[in-house]
Order: structure tokens, then C-alpha cells, then sequence
């Protein structure tokens, strides 16, 4: 079970609002890269894995990536603080508007909302932390993209250190990995 | 953010393997009743409840729905660990493996995957509370109809446990419901 | 069984086209509150109402939905008439043109498509009279969304209409379930 | 509008009990080939029908495709009347149970939701009939097949009539799609 | 199985930029009218056609649709080749970038990711022509539309390309049913 | 573009019915780890491939995933072939007789069909061939579990051939992977 700690993992705080820019972050809330797609993927695949360091290193990422959501919603939330409904739509986004008010909704930046059809949970160790080393890559490249679209620094600081933990995160499951198929070959899992 | 304490919200116990019934009771991790949309809804939701207590109360239920996962997937877990294949064939319950091998996945009892189409979140305080009521309701009613699947009192306890937590998250989310009401008519949000 | 009359539940005149409004009034023919989840949501829910009086009142609400959809649809249609290609894509919805022409489709105000996973039909006359109350709920606040993305009279008058209906099957709603609760308690139902 | 008439369009009077076929026959209701599917295409069609035969003739068929979703559905409901848990358990299809109770849920035979991308409107007049033409003939051999699950005259009869309802409808499209192919040649529209 | 030539079906060499329709273009790799679409069913329907040259002709334009799919990817790319970020947004189009940074996806033109709903395969030979008439009409006026969204030749040669071999596609289906329909009238099939 | 040659990857004869091995082996056609996903992932990918070899590698591997779908395709029909009615329904699989008679679907082992959310195209070479890797343990996964699910000789040999095949692309992307890295750190790509 998890317990609320009432605070961000990096603190956020965003000055100018930008809309267009908060509709294409909420990729990493519900696309195909998200924080909840991962936090989902871990949090499940732990159950197969084979040594209790490999089922806790699932759980403290999985829970990690919940707080990612947390910064992400945040991100969105501030981005949009203040607009009005006429600037929502001189952007070409007002459909948040409509669909979610002030609020958001886990989907990626074209609107579609997130399936689980996004993430895979194979049961088997190896190829789980093979899926979860393209799941960081993935989230990765998407942080770059969308540090592409903006020089706004209080956007660009909790962008880059949430790509910055998926490269880390890639850097345990790599070694995990290794472990493991050490491991197999010597036929102990 | 979130921190892990490592153990179930109820501790569970089941001794008589039966795959057939995990497969139902995965509904509870991926259908529309789910567990899983329990906790995105309330997590999304709260960052526009208008007052302080709103928020506290959306980001506790949400966290206790995360535990709940847990407590599924520990069932589902239970219920099929060391079935043989030809003892889900003969269940004919043998695409689990196929697709997840010993593990899982949110999808609903006709291994249907998760989507966040089976929940809305409005960004009204209003709206989203009475969306509450009904998503407990409809959680109360499924685990009511899985319970009425078994008679293995192994089983039966975690599903009465979750069973009356639906009922008791009803009705903190018509308590603020009711004074949001007010408050509304009162002009106060 | 149904016939069709061959009049709007409410007469519709737009004089002034605004396909981008129209984009997102669609929601309401596809989305998660729209009028095509709320008739198919009441006219399934009606077998297992446990009396005639509440199979009536679903199949009546139910009926007029259909009848809403048709509202909603001429709606669109009015405010797409005579846009030129040029137009569309100033606006940058030229893709409802690229997938349907001069029709329309029931998608969200993203364009994604409906899915019967945006309602519920959970078997018990309890849970889906609450279940209606947020479906009601829900509808309400877009349309008041979509109000706000408007001054034309035209189009606001048969939305505030809309609107309206949904205020008063809300209370529709709630009568019924107050009096299956009250069956309920005395184990009449 | 619709105005709803309180009788089936043809009588169902179904004594056995069969709820694995109940679940075969639902994808009438929720399929590539559903009732739903033919009533949502037809009626939101019939905007772009360059005639008002056309109009009409997408309107009467797409109304009655809403009588056949209601026969579609008590056929389901008189097959599983009556059937307990257990009888539901031995046939494997307890999901139905899990998710809708004794009630039923726009899906296919294998209990996958109804969407919108099983059906297509392009908005042009040739074009949209051909697509009906085929929506016809899908409807058609999916009720053959559902006829060869079953020797009960009871289920039979309604599914013959609705069988021969699509070959019907599937004629009335082709004398339109052949008249606007005409007026097409002929530059009338 | 098949082999790969490295070679266009058809040349295409666009020298101007157009990024915002590349993203409609997008729709006939992942839309309802898509050749993706187009690919998948006729290479899997040909298993059920009753004749080896109607496996033969099923299996031929099935493999057409596959070098479509190259054709609408190439034009793509050269539309996007060079535009900067700053472009996509001003354009409105910065989510493929980040979801897909240079490349692309099965997506319809709103950005919804293809799905097999899109696409039936009946199993019966007189219906399943049926739908692939049905299929090459939608694919025809889908390619018009796009047609009337640019004046560029070198954008135009390749959809009109396109556009013709849906209609010779078209003339084959229908006489490949004329004679299966021949054949069924003499019970041959 | 591709050609067509009328001859099996590897030759498939399988002499005794089994539907319901069939409808698990039917993911490798639709389902999260098939064959469509792998040729569509692949041969959408090569497009921001930075060097020919790489480009090329994609196009081979993409084009003999083609073949994989179509040795796929052969095994379920072979495995059905002959099925009467009866015999469907006694294994609880005439579902796939209802939609699509004595043909198949691109669907998962529970009959969900194929969506292009199951496999992701990020435009990033690194990231691609990383998500290849996962795609392709997942496939080997996928069809050991098969393997698990039989022990007829005509089935295993084309599923082991099938999965020997992934492993032999895991490593030709591995190369490719440590290649590209090596010009990532020379700053080549």
C-alpha cells in the first residue's frame, strides 16, 4: 500500500501560461511514453519477478512514476492557470475546455485518451525489463521533444529532470537485466 | 508523491487455486469498475475540487484505490498460482498465459484492456462528485456479483473488505457533495 | 419498436456558420457526455428497472435523447453550411471535411470516436439510477462549456435547451431512484 | 424525434433458456454487423442524401434498425431469463453476470464494447450507399451463422425475420445507390 | 511470401514543404479508408474466396495496398522534410513531432491510431466483395477530398495516382462478384 | 514496392483439428507481441533509419514479418479446417465462426482485435531498435507459451521455426543498436 507525502518531487513553478504547449505535455500523462503507462507497467510486472531486489526495484520505480504524474498534472495545471476561454481558442485548444474545464484527462497530445493497449506485462523477467529499457528510451526521447517547443526555463527545469530519471531508471533496469540473464544461464531462475 | 509500505491494506491468504474465478475478479483491475479507474478518476479529479478538504479527501480515497489494485492483484495472484496449463485449458481460461504467463493485466472480465474512456473527469466539482457516487456504486455492485461466484471464504474476505470500503467511499463523497451544494448555493465556489 | 416524426424537438435556425464551434459542439454526439452514451445508456438500462413505471421513464428519456442527437446533429450541420475548403482549413478543422465531407460523425471534440465504454450498464436499478444522475450531470456541464464558447442566439438557444432537458432528467432520475431506495429498504424490490 | 410504440416489431416467445448462445447473438446488438451499427450509419447519414427519397428512405430503415436492436435484446433477455450463477458458470460465460447482471451491454461474441469505428459515413451520397450495401450484407450472413447454433424454432424465427429484413434493406439501398448513380451521370447531382 | 523492390510504384518528388497536409494525408495510412486497411483485408480475406483466381486477385491488389502504403509514407515525409518546430506550430501540428518526431504513425487525420474495427472480414465470399467495394468507394472519395486540399502537382500527381487504382480496384471486385454470384445461382459454391 | 511469391516462408501441414489452440495461436496475428505489429513497427521505423544499412535491415525484417502473418494465418485455418459446428461449440470458440465464418481476424487470444497502439514509432533510431528488442523477446515469449499449449509435431515445428526467427532478429537489431550508439558517442548521428 502507498501512503501521500504532500509534496511534489521537484518543486513547479511556472510564471506564463501557455496552453498549446500544456495539451501536448498531457502526452506524458496518457500517451504511448507516459508516466502512467510506465507506473502501470511496473507496478504489475513486479509480481514475476524473480528476486525480492527485482520486485522492489519494480515498486520503488513504479511508485517514482506515480509522482511523475503528479508533476506532469502539475505542469499542465500551471500552464493553464488564468486563460481565458478566448485565448484557449485563439490556440486551437479549447477542446480541453470543453471536455475537461480547468481539469485534464490522461491522453496524448492529439486527445486520445490512454489504453493499456499502450504498455505490455509479459510475465517472463527478461522480457519485462527488455520492455521497460524501450519504455525509458521512449519516455526519454518525448521529454527531448517537448523541451524542443519551449525555452521557458520554469517549463524546461521539471522536463529535463523528468528525462533525466528515465535515463537513470534505464541505467537500474539495465542492470537488473544483467543480473538475470546471468542468472538464467546459470539456470538459477 | 508517494511512498511504499511494504503490505497489503488486508492481509490475504487463499489455499484453493481457481484460475476461472481470477479471470473475473481481474475485472476489478481493468473493467469499469475497476480499482485502476477508481484511482486515476479521484487523482485526476482533485486538482479541481475548490477547497482544501476536497483535495485531501480525493488524494486519500485515490491513494486507498491504489492498495486496492494491490489487493486484487494479489487475489488474482493467489487464485492461480501453480495452476498447470492443462488445468487452465481445461478451464478454458489458458489466454492468460498466453498473453501474460503467470502475471496479469487490466482488462476487464473478458480480458477486454483498460481504457481511460471508463472514466470522466468533468473538471466541476459538482459533476465530478456525483461521477463518485456512481463509480462506487457500480465497484459495490461488481464485487457483490464476484462474491456471488465463490463460496471460499479465503476469497470472500478481501472481496467484503473492498466490498464496504465502495460503501464507505460513497458516502464521504456525498458528504462533501452535500456541503459543495450548499456552498454553491450560498455562492461561496 | 419507434416511428419517426419529422420535426426537431425544438425548431433550429443558424444564420451565421462557424465550423470550428461545430468541432467541438460534436462532442455531444460522440463524447463521454453525449446524447448517443445517454440513449443507448437508458434504452439498454430499461430491462432490468424493476417496474413499469421505471421501464417507462427510461424509454421515454431514452427517446428524447434520440430525439437530442437529431438537435445536436442540425446543430453542426447549420454551422458547417457553405463553408468553403478555404475556410475550414483557416480554421484548422479540415479534417472532419478529409473523413466525412459535409457530414458529420459521432466523435469527441478531439475527433475521437464513441465507444460504448463511456456509459455503463451495470444490471441493478440502484446503481444505474445513480450512474444516470452523473450522466445527467455530466452532459449538463458541457453543454454550459460549450455556451461559453459562443454569443450567437442562434446556437445558444437550442443548447441552453439541451441543457435544460438534462436538468429536468436529473430530477427525473432522482425521484425514481428515491423511490427504489425506499422499495429497497422494505425489501420490496 | 422518435416517438416510441410499446410492442416489438415482431413477437419473441423464447421457452429454452441458452445463455451461451445469448452471448453469441449480442453481437448483433454490439458487433461489426450490429443493429446499433446500422442505426447509428443510416440515420446519421441521411444528412448528405442529396434527395428527400433518400432522406427518407435512411430514415425509415435507420428507425427500424432501432426496433431490431430491441428484438435483438429481448431475444437476449428471454435466453438468459432464469439462468443461476451456476448454469452461467458451467457454460463459461459468467462474465455477462460479472460486468451487467441480468442485463446486457452493446458488445460482440467475444464481449469486446461497441465503437463507432466499426461503421463509416464519408458524407458522399454513391459512396455511403455502397457502404451500406455491405453493412446489409455483413448483418446477413452473421444471422446464418447465428441460425446454425440453434435448432430452437423459438430463436430461429426472429432471427429468420431479421435475417430477411437486412435482405430486404439491402435492395431498397441498391434502387437508390442505381438512381443516384443515374442522376450522377446525368450531372443532377 | 514476398519480396521487397526497391522502387516506388510510382515516382514522387515534392519539393514544397506542407506539413499541415501531411497530417490529413496521414488518414490513408491509418483511417478508415486507409490502405493499411485496404491491405489487411483483402490479404486476409483471400483465405475464404472460393476460386484460386479469386485467392489470386485478392492477393494481388492486397499487395497493391501494401505499396500504397509506401507511396502515402513517402509523401508524408518530403511534405514534413525540413520544416523546424517553429513551423509545426504555427501550423498547429507540433503533436506529431512529439510523438513521432521526423517520422510518422497509423493514425486517422485527428491523430487516432488505427484499429482493425476499421475493417471486417466476413469469412463469405458474395459479402466479402461486398465490403471491398464498399472499401474502394470510401478510399476514392477520401482521396478526392484530400485532392481539393492543395493545388501543389506534385502532391496531386500521386493522389490521383492513387485515387484511379482504388477505382480499377473497384471494377475488379465487381466483376470477380458478378461471377461468384453467377456461380452461387448454379450452386457451384 | 513488394512482389508476391505464391510459397510458404516454411512449408505447414498440420493433420489434426484443434479450434482452440487455434483461437490462442490467433495472437500472433492481433495480438500485443503479433506479427502485424512487428511488419507494421518495422516498416514504419525505417524511415528515420540515418544510413542505408539501417534502412535496409528494417525493410528485410518488416517484409518477413509479412511472411510470419502469413504462416500464421495457415495454421489456424489448417488447425480449424474441417470443425463442424458442434465441435466449435463444444470447445467454447464458435465466436469466431459467428464473425468470421471459416476465416480469422487480426485479434488477441480473447478475440480483441488488432490496434496500432500496440506497437510504438518514435523517429529516434536508439529508441526505435530499443523498442525492437522488446518487440521481439515479447514475440519469442509469446510463442514458447504457445509451445506450452501442445504437443503436436505439425504445430510446434512452424511455431519453433517462428520463434527461432525472433531471436535471430533480436540480435541483427542488437548489432544495429550498438552500432548506431557507437556513431551517437562519434557524433556521426
Amino acid at each position: 500500500m502507498w501512503c501521500y507525502e504532500k509534496r511534489l518531487m521537484l518543486p513547479i513553478n511556472i510564471k506564463n501560461k501557455n496552453p498549446r504547449l500544456a495539451k501536448m505535455i498531457l502526452t506524458q500523462f496518457g500517451g504511448y511514453a507516459s508516466e502512467l503507462g510506465a507506473a502501470l507497467r511496473y507496478l504489475t510486472m513486479r509480481y514475476t519477478m524473480p528476486t525480492d531486489e527485482g520486485k522492489a526495484l519494480l515498486t520503488d520505480i513504479g511508485t517514482e512514476e506515480l509522482a511523475h504524474i503528479e508533476m506532469i498534472n502539475t505542469i499542465v495545471l500551471q500552464l493553464t492557470e488564468g486563460a481565458t476561454v478566448e485565448e484557449l481558442k485563439a490556440m486551437g485548444v479549447e477542446s480541453n475546455y470543453v471536455e475537461h474545464g480547468k481539469n485534464m484527462f490522461p491522453v496524448d497530445s492529439n486527445g486520445v485518451p490512454f489504453s493499456a493497449k499502450l504498455f505490455a506485462v509479459s510475465g517472463d523477467p527478461i522480457v519485462d525489463l527488455t520492455e521497460n529499457l524501450a519504455a525509458e528510451e521512449k519516455a526519454r526521447i518525448v521529454y527531448e521533444r517537448l523541451m524542443d517547443l519551449t525555452n521557458d526555463p520554469d517549463v524546461l527545469a521539471p522536463l529535463s529532470f523528468l528525462r533525466e530519471r528515465e535515463v537513470i531508471h534505464y541505467q537500474r533496469f539495465g542492470e537488473l537485466l544483467n543480473k538475470y540473464n546471468k542468472m538464467k544461464n546459470e539456470r538459477l531462475i
